[in-house]
Order: structure tokens, then C-alpha cells, then sequence
């Protein structure tokens, strides 16, 4: 079984809205629900960010101090246990890879900065954005019983394609647009979901 | 950048050798050098474990006394903090999930034995074989540098297939077979190939 999670807004809180808390830029509160498309979103979060002079060094000051949410540590130690666990996410390795290592260097999958020698960023490497299933795609052809878990329209390819797809805390309308998916609102929700899978369901995907 | 790369020959010795070595048959010790279809290996294999009345848990104990490389929890160490590690192997879950366990919990994709009420192994679920590139392909379009580590045959499509393929120790005539493929014979000659990799060839795969 492969467990395959979002990170942000399921494991962690939004980055971005840290970031924009911490230097009071109501501009980087603005997600993919107020500009839905993710590389329009990100070339206004990269021209802000150089308006205000942030530099990459910054942005990862922030980030080193957002805390995982509560029991999700304890979430991925069961999760590990029961399968392989890949987290994929629209964030970018520079802000999480140390929040990922906290959890005990699980794999993450996601983007990267480009910056220039002063560490502005000047760019990005969208590896993960809206490819999100593509990544487990090869994993379950070869026959791998995948759970997928997010929590917003960025994870919808990857819960529509998993066998056992979980909405953790999802927005009202999702949970609206996408009624048959199992929401899972605590971690105790989670795992009782996964533990809901016949074994032999997981054997012959 | 990925890290794949291959458990037994590469983080620890063969398992199968250490079952036939305790148990004293002969016959265990064949690999796909001596039957090159794995299939008809497992079918071998799994016929003379019957016949022996040898059962799964007569294997998990040899398996768990089998001692990983020295070094390789190092290297494996070295290698999760420059990119994202997957152990793909032809072994089956039963036998090495706690050996990997011991590394540090990385993702092992592998495959899985099937057994009867009693333990005896009736057959097995084979995810990888063959496959081994496959769990890969989709991580390489999306753009991830992919490193891969293998040691034989079974090894030889993930090689071909990643950016910077190495062997490690392998025999004398895949040496000659692939002469185009790096060799390393130590973990310090591993980690040394992955370093010589440019880090622009990283970032633009």
C-alpha cells in the first residue's frame, strides 16, 4: 500500500500564509482558490516578493518555525508502518524539506526555487503542479494499492485516480462537489479510514 | 533527485544465500544467473520450500539475522539529504521490511509471497519484477534527476533508463556487458559518483 499525502493543510499549515502574517503582506494570503491558476499565482507571489525585497533566506526564516499540526508526526509513524509514504506537494523543497525531515525524512515531492547569487528568487521549477497523480501513476500500474489524501482542488487528480481516496478538512464546496469521497476531519478519522480498506482489497488492487 | 537504487548485493548480502545456507539445501542457492526467468526461480524455489516443509517464518528468521552492509546506513543517510530515496528490489516484504526498517523506515518497493492458514507459502505477488524502471518513468517525465544503483541483471533496465546510472560491485561480465556505466566498489566511491554529477544537470535533467 502506498500512502500518498499532501503536505500542506494536511500535515502542516500553509507556508504562504505564514509568510504573509509574518512580514503583513495581505497580497501572499491570496491562494489558488483567488487566482486558480498556479503559475499565475506564483508569478504574483514571485513579483511581490520582489517588490518587498524578500529573498529566499526570508521566506525558509518563516518557514523554520511553522509547526506541523498536532498528532501528524504521530499520523506518519502509524502510516509507515502500514505502507510506503509519499508526500506530494505544490510547495517548494527550499521552505519544507526541513519540516519533512522533522517528521523522519520521509519522501517529498515537490518544487523548486530558481534564485540568483543575492538570493532572490527569479523563478521556479514546477515539478509536482498539477502532476500530482502522475508521479503514482507507474506505481499503480505495477500494481500498488494507493491511498491518497488531500485537502483541496490541487489534489483532486491524485484522489480521483487513488483506489482509496480520503478529503482531510476539505472546503465546503469540495466536499459538495466531490460527495463521494470519505472526509476524514483528525487524524484518528485518518487512520480508522485506511484501517476501513479490506486487506484483501489492498492485496488485488 | 532520486536515489533509486537496489537492496540486496547493494545494502545487504542475499537473502535467499543465507536461507540456504542455514537450512543446508543446496538448491536455494540458484539465482537468476543459473535460471534467468524469475518466475520459474520463484517456482523452484517455492517447490523446494514446500518439499522441505520450510515456512515463511522459517524464513523471516533467517532474514532478520541477516546484517546489513557496513557503511550502508551511512550512505543512505548521505544520500536522503541530497535527494529522495527509493529502495526497488526483486525481495519480498516479508523478508526485508525489517531490515529496511533498521535503515531508517525509506520506502521499499517490492514484492509480496502468499501464504495458506499455516504459513506455507502457496505463491507470491510479484509488483517489481521487470518493473523495476516502470516505478520510475513517471518521477523522470515530470523532471526529477533520477540516480540509480544497481548490481545485476535485474537491475540493468532501471540503469539504462536513469540520468546517472552506477553499478555497484557488479560481476565481471556485466562490467564488460555495460562498460559505459560507472562502477563503484565502496560507498565512498558511490557517494563520490553522485558528487561528480553537475549540479546544473541536476536542476535541468
Amino acid at each position: 500500500m502506498i500512502i500518498a499525502t499532501d503536505l500542506e493543510g494536511v500535515l502542516i499549515p500553509e507556508i504562504w500564509d505564514a509568510i504573509a502574517s509574518e512580514y503583513g503582506i495581505d497580497e501572499l494570503h491570496l491562494t489558488t482558490r483567488d487566482i486558480p491558476d498556479f503559475e499565475e499565482l506564483m508569478e504574483h507571489r514571485v513579483n511581490v516578493l520582489n517588490r518587498e525585497d524578500l529573498r529566499l533566506q526570508d521566506l525558509q526564516k518563516v518557514a523554520q518555525d511553522v509547526m506541523a499540526f498536532p498528532g501528524s508526526t504521530e499520523f506518519l509513524n502509524w502510516g509507515r508502518r502500514r505502507g510506503q509514504i509519499m508526500i506530494i506537494s505544490d510547495t517548494f523543497h527550499e521552505l519544507s524539506d526541513p519540516l519533512v525531515w522533522e517528521f523522519g525524512g520521509y519522501n517529498l515531492f515537490a518544487n523548486q526555487f530558481s534564485t540568483d547569487s543575492k538570493g532572490r528568487i527569479t523563478g521556479y521549477k514546477l515539478r509536482i503542479r498539477g502532476m500530482k497523480w502522475r508521479a503514482l501513476e507507474k506505481l499503480r500500474d505495477i500494481g500498488f494499492f494507493i491511498v491518497a489524501i488531500g485537502d483541496s482542488h490541487n489534489d483532486l487528480s491524485m484522489l480521483e485516480e487513488a483506489h482509496h481516496p480520503i478529503f482531510f478538512n476539505p472546503p465546503q464546496e469540495l466536499r459538495e462537489k466531490c460527495s463521494d469521497f470519505p472526509v476524514a476531519e483528525t487524524y484518528d478519522e485518518l487512520r480508522e479510514s485506511i484501517l476501513s480498506v479490506p486487506a484483501e482489497s489492498i492485496e488485488n488492487p
